[in-house]
């Protein structure tokens, strides 16, 4: 860590000079002023990922909702709550060279979250109305001059990964996804290890089970290639 | 910390003998694999109790959901994700001189969880159906020969707290309710220190503002005095 955070402090490596967003970690949604709705997300894996890339010399902006792993050494952190404050967070960060979507950010929030603690009544239950929450992968991945010419997103599936994967990444309009299977049983979630699948425009690629850090380090030398070959996303060798 | 788990070792004190339940931290409703409803709720109040009756000698079962701050040395821990789970630890942990609820316990899980995660569809958005959950303080007050001599519940108000928490222990049936206002702004949740109200069977005591640390000596050393008394439940000094 103390090394990673030398090498970030003389940027040296392939990424000097490119700035990379990361978001990671989860998302709270509030109910109420005491009760919220989350995901599961230790947050391991975006850390790797800022430590990866800040080793290779990238300037690292970091947003991250409530992990339970600390932030790695060696970028910038913004730390949000909520996926609205996730956004706001990635927008004003822009632009980037390339941004890594690693948060597990929740889909829905609660519309009309109350100021006020519920209270329980009898047989009474509250309703929670939900709403959909912003994408911040597509927004990042939308067409325009701020877009990073590089877009990564993450896929949490428990069922036909790869398939759903490339579905998610014609969907968001985002240049890769990295899908893992978060079956209950795999130990992936709140594990070190991870084994994922890296969805290109060229295909699909599986990639040998390895710790998260190794997964962090394998992702920041393909961006840095990838970033190296100056191809832009149109160009489809992305 | 050595020296709390040197004497819960030795079992000295004015507790040594007594067995007391502790619950503590949040509870994890699950949604699907992934996703989850949860309270706030560190742990940093529980783990203090916990830590406190140790020092006192007491044997402690610290039945704790995922908590931020790590259980107490010098007590036997139990983890637990949900509601459900937390009541039957406390029920295979009785009999107990005492409990002590600090857990936040979710009111409510999600009926008919999904076993697979939940997938976005536009404009879809997912009802989520809600179940009450069990009332852990409730039913370790019940009266019977395996109730503990004191039941000692939280209250986590944002309102009218004294008056909110006299309620809640006639309602529950306990002997002691430690309120404390969580309003937003006051710093208490997730902060170290606590500005708590005793409700007791004599009426409403204000403690002045202090650390968690304190608040649980405090607690654990009128326990002490309550059980040395020997007072039961129905008897009204408790």
């Amino acid at each position: 860590a103390i090394l990673a955070a030398i090498d970030a402090a003389l940027k040296i490596g392939p990424l000097k000079g490119r700035h990379v967003l990361v978001t990671s970690g989860p998302t709270h949604e509030p109910i109420d002023p005491v009760r919220y709705i989350a995901n599961r997300s230790s947050g391991a894996q975006g850390a790797a990922i800022g430590a990866a890339l800040a080793a290779l010399g990238a300037d690292v902006t970091f947003v991250t909702g409530p992990a339970e792993v600390p932030p790695p050494l060696g970028v910038r952190v913004v730390r949000v709550d909520t996926a609205a404050e996730m956004l706001a967070a990635c927008e004003a960060a822009l632009p980037a060279d390339a941004a890594i979507c690693a948060a597990a950010v929740a889909d829905w929030r609660v519309e009309g979250a109350s100021g006020q603690k519920l209270k329980k009544a009898p047989g009474a239950l509250p309703q929670l109305q939900l709403a959909e929450n912003p994408d911040i992968l597509a927004r990042l991945s939308a067409p325009g001059p701020r877009r990073p010419r590089l877009v990564i997103g993450f896929a949490a599936e428990t069922e036909r990964v790869a398939e759903h994967a490339t579905a998610k990444r014609e969907r968001k309009g985002c240049d890769w996804i990295l899908a893992n299977d978060v079956s209950p049983g795999t130990g992936i979630m709140g594990g070190t290890e991870n084994a994922v699948t890296l969805i290109t425009g060229a295909g699909a690629e599986d990639w040998p089970r390895m710790t998260k850090a190794e997964v962090a380090r394998k992702l920041a030398s393909r961006l840095a290639e990838a970033l190296e070959e100056g191809a832009d996303a149109s160009g489809g060798s992305i």
